[in-house]
């Protein structure tokens, strides 16, 4: 088991997360949103993918018991313990674009998909690379008429969200950088891995 | 404007589609889906995006006057009409894991992502660069916890839908595989394009 790490407001990291391992993300502030990405480090090509998971998952809110899976339908995480029950896979990371589209008014920021970008960039994975990211902790409920809307998480100081690896991974994370996602603070993002 | 094009039961087909030409996608026998991805044809990495675009359309009942964006927040496509109002954008495209996972007691098929990579190899494009298909008239409700369910179609004979291409195009576009996404029928599709 490694210490805490602590994620910066409106940044990301990346890690490699062995087969077997448990990533434990806890929201340490309460309402503050992470986005996850996974590539099977052996081969980066392969990576998770919203559609195959809601395919084979039959459900759009997964939490404990639920499994993530890649373009070539295998399983990269399973979700093995959320405090919150309330985690959106439907919209990509924030990013300077979705600032210019949705908050035309506020200072521009390179958002999450950035973050992500630039923290995977020694692994060699390129931004056009990166999915739709495990959005933990985000709040995005859909209307019986199909709309979308983004609300404050649902997430108090303390909750957590735990993944087991099943393939060796390269792993993206991040502390959101949009105002709506996470009720328009900035606030930190912790994780640890129990190896 | 071309003739009417047909994509036979279970299989794909991939074409150009220049910058403000008219892709109309017609269902001639009712209750059959057709997969539809597009690639920005002058740098194919581009790509449509479920999570852009229901992230900037903020709803996932995608109908005429939507747009499908890329993976660089770009406009690939409008839909201009649309007769039916009920389409998929969060589940892949029906794959040989698909067809183990969901139909384990029926014949192997390698689905319409089987049919799409075939058809796209020619550009150069990959299986792992097929991203989540704009599913047109595939019916997945959304239930309120969240679980989805994959009816028939609600499109009966002759029903279409038209997209404006943003972007000169290579599009991928299938006459769906599955058992459970067309009612346990294989039909053709049919499409043609104004010029």
């Amino acid at each position: 088991m490694s210490g805490t790490c602590r994620i910066a407001p409106r940044s990301g990291v990346a890690f490699t997360l062995d087969r077997g391992e448990r990533l434990v993300v806890t929201d340490p502030e309460g309402s503050q949103v992470a986005d996850l990405i996974a590539f099977n480090r052996h081969d980066l090509r392969e990576v998770i993918s919203n559609g195959r998971t809601l395919d084979y998952e039959e459900t759009i809110r997964l939490t404990a018991g639920n499994r993530i899976w890649s373009n070539r339908s295998r399983v990269l995480l399973t979700i093995e313990a959320d405090s919150v029950g309330m985690h959106d896979f439907l919209l990509t990371p924030c990013s300077i674009d979705t600032f210019r589209h949705f908050y035309p008014d506020k200072p521009l920021h390179h958002g999450c998909f950035g973050n992500l970008a630039e923290a995977l960039a020694p692994w060699g994975i390129d931004a056009d690379a990166i999915p739709v990211a495990f959005n933990c902790f985000m709040n995005v409920p859909v209307a019986a008429d199909g709309r979308l809307s983004v609300l404050p998480p649902r997430s108090s100081a303390g909750d957590s969200i735990a993944f087991r690896a099943a393939e060796d991974l390269v792993i993206g994370l991040t502390a959101c950088s949009a105002y709506a996602s996470n009720g328009g603070t900035f606030k930190p993002i912790h994780y640890h891995i129990d190896r």
